[in-house]
C-alpha cells in the first residue's frame, strides 16, 4: 500500500490474551510492541491518532467474556489490543472532518497509536480550559452515563430520596452531585473509609456508608432511608439491588447502569425481590449510554458550566504509562482506584 | 344505630382465617353466616350492595401474606371476609352518586351483601348488552391491566415479537389479542394442552407452548423466537422471567404484571440474568392497575367496540355459589381454571 509519509515508529500495545472467566488478572493482558506508519494509506478515510488518556471502565469486564451477538456490546478480540474510550490527538487524517492536531475522544485502542476505522464515532474536543483527561470521565462516556441515567431514566424531582452505589466511581460521584444540585437527599455507598470521606466531604453527599462494614444491607438501607428510596442508581447489582428493592418507594425508579459485583461471577447471584416491582410499581431500566451520544452537545451545555463555576468537582485516579495499564484496569474490580481510573499514555 | 328500613337478612361470608405461607388451601378460608340490615344507617354516605359476580385474581395471594405498609397492596384481615373485585347491585345508598338498582363494579367483600365504605371507588356499569360477569374481567380490573400494561408500559409497535406467559388467563388472553390487533407476532405459554388449544384456535395467538413440557425454557423461547423478544408481558416471574431476559432484543420492554410462580414460595427464586437489562437496554416496569383507573372511560371506548364487533373473544370459568368460592380461588394457583375464574354469587 502506498503511504503519504515514510515515518514508521514503534507502537506499544496492550493485547487481550483470551476470554476471561472469574476475576480478570493482569496476565489476561500482555504488552507487546509492533510498528505503525505515521501516515495513513492514500485514499483511506481513516484517522490515525496518538493516544493520550485511556479510560478504565467496569463495562470492559463484560466484553472480556465471549458474548452472544444479540446485545449492544461486542467482545474483545483475543490477540488484538483491547479497546475502550480515550482521549487522543490526530496524527494524520483521510477523513474530511478531522485534521492533524485535532483533539478527540471516543473509542480507541490500548496502544500508543491507533488507526481509527470509523472516525465518525469520534467526538472533537473544542474546550481545553478543563483538563484533557476529563474527556475520559466527566466530559466523556461516564459523564454522559451519569447525565442520561439520572436525568433521563430516573426522572428526578426535587426533594426525592436518591441512593447511589459505587458512589465514588467515575459515574457515581457525578450522579450524587447532579442529585444534590437538583435538591434531592443523596446517600452513597462505597468500599473504603477513604471513599466514604470523599463522598461526604468532597462530593457533598448527605450521607454515605461502607457496604463492606454492613452485615445486613437491608438494615443499612432502612437506617439511611427510613422513608424509603425514590431513585436508585445501580452500579453494582446483585445483593445490593436485592436489598434496595425491599426499600424502594411507590413508583420508584432504578437506573441499571452497571452490575460490577456480578461481572466476575461465573453464575450471577439471584435477585429475589423483583416482586416488589409490582408491589410498588417500580421501573428498572437498563442504560446503554451509546443511545444518548447524539445529545452530547446538549450534555456539554449543562456540564461544562457546572465545572467552570465549580458546582461540580471531579476526582480522578491517574496511572502513568501503558505498562501499568493492565494493573489499573484489573484494579477496578477490587475497588483499588479512588475516583475515576485513567491511564496516562502521553501528555500531548 | 337508627336504620331507615327494618329488613335484616342472613349474609353468607367467606372469612380469611389467618396469614398464609406456601400454597393457599381451601381451609385458609371458611364460610360463616351473619346478618345484615338491608338499609344503611341514616346520614351515612356508604352504599349497600348485593354481590353478583366475584373475581378470583392472582394478586389475592399477595395480600394473604402480612405485608409491610410501604407498598400499594393491603393485606386481608384475619377474621374478616376477604375482599376483591366484583360486580354488584346497589340495594341501598347514602351516597348521592348511587341509587338503588344501580349496577357497579369495584372492590367488594366475598359475601352476599357488602357495605361499601368508600363508594367513590366503585365504577357504575352503563353498558349491559355484554355479560355482566365481564366487568370482573375484560371490562374490569384484568381488562384495565392488560390494556395499560400492553399499550402504556410495553409501547408496542406493529411487527414486534410479543411473548405472554399465563396466556390463557384473565389478563394474558387479552394481551395476546390486543397484540394481534396491533399486528404483532404473538406467542403464549400456559400449563395444559387444553389451554394451548385455546391460545392457538380461539384467541388467535401465532403460536403457543406448554411450559410444563419444556425441560429448558431458554431453548423453548429460542425455538419460538429465533429473532428474540421485543415485548414480554410477565404474569409468572421466576425461572420464566430469567429465561426471557436471555432472549430479549435490544430496547425490549417487560411489563411485570404478575409473578404467580413466586407467590407461594417462602423464598422467591433468584433471577440471575438482570445484567441483560444493561446489555440490551431493557426496561422492566411493574404494573399497578390502580394508577390507570382514572382512564377507565378511555379504556371502555377502545374495548367495548372490540367486544361488540367480535374482534376480541373472552373465555371465563364460572363457578356457581359462594360455598364453592374458596376452591375456585385456591384453584388459580394450581392452574385449574381455564380462562378467567369467576364466582357467581347471584344472577341479579
Amino acid at each position: 500500500m502506498a503511504t503519504r509519509g515514510e515515518e514508521v515508529v514503534s507502537n506499544k500495545q496492550v493485547i487481550f490474551r483470551d476470554y476471561v472467566s472469574g476475576f480478570p488478572k493482569e496476565s489476561d493482558l500482555y504488552l507487546t510492541t509492533s510498528t505503525v506508519s505515521l501516515a495513513i494509506a492514500e485514499g483511506s478515510n481513516t484517522v490515525l491518532v496518538k493516544n493520550l488518556y485511556l479510560s478504565c471502565d467496569p463495562y470492559m469486564r463484560i466484553v472480556m467474556t465471549k458474548l452472544e451477538d444479540n446485545n449492544l456490546f461486542s467482545s474483545f478480540t483475543p490477540g488484538s489490543p483491547i479497546t475502550g474510550f480515550g482521549v487522543a490527538k490526530v496524527v494524520d487524517s483521510g477523513h474530511p472532518e478531522f485534521k492533524k492536531g485535532d483533539l478527540v475522544w471516543g473509542t480507541t485502542g490500548w496502544e500508543e497509536y491507533t488507526l481509527i476505522q470509523k472516525p465518525e464515532t469520534l467526538f472533537k474536543i473544542h474546550h481545553t480550559d478543563v483538563p484533557l483527561s476529563f474527556y475520559t470521565g466527566i466530559l466523556g462516556m461516564p459523564g454522559m452515563t451519569a447525565w442520561a441515567g439520572f436525568y433521563e431514566i430516573c426522572s428526578p424531582k426535587k426533594g426525592e430520596y436518591v441512593y447511589v452505589s459505587a458512589a465514588s466511581g467515575a459515574v457515581g460521584q457525578l450522579v450524587g452531585q447532579f442529585a444534590k444540585l437538583m435538591g434531592c437527599y443523596v446517600v452513597g455507598s462505597a468500599g473504603s473509609k477513604e471513599k466514604i470521606e470523599l463522598l461526604k466531604n468532597k462530593f457533598g453527599f448527605d450521607d454515605a456508608f461502607n457496604y463492606k462494614e454492613e452485615q445486613d444491607l437491608n438494615a443499612a438501607l432502612k437506617r439511611h432511608f427510613p422513608e424509603g428510596i425514590d431513585i436508585y442508581f445501580d452500579n453494582v447489582g446483585g445483593k445490593m439491588l436485592d436489598a434496595v428493592l425491599l426499600n424502594m418507594r411507590v413508583r420508584g425508579r432504578i437506573a441499571a447502569c452497571g452490575m460490577i459485583s456480578q461481572y466476575n461471577l461465573n453464575q450471577p447471584e439471584g435477585v429475589h425481590n423483583l416482586m416488589h416491582t409490582i408491589y410498588k410499581e417500580i421501573r428498572l431500566e437498563g442504560l446503554a449510554v451509546f443511545s444518548y451520544f447524539s445529545q452530547y452537545s446538549k450534555f456539554l451545555d449543562v456540564v461544562l458550566p457546572f465545572i467552570r463555576e465549580e458546582k461540580i468537582v471531579y476526582v480522578e485516579d491517574l496511572t502513568e504509562g501503558l505498562e501499568n495499564a493492565p494493573a489499573a484496569l484489573v484494579g477496578l474490580f477490587s475497588g483499588r482506584n479512588v475516583g475515576k481510573q485513567v491511564v496516562v499514555v502521553a501528555k500531548e
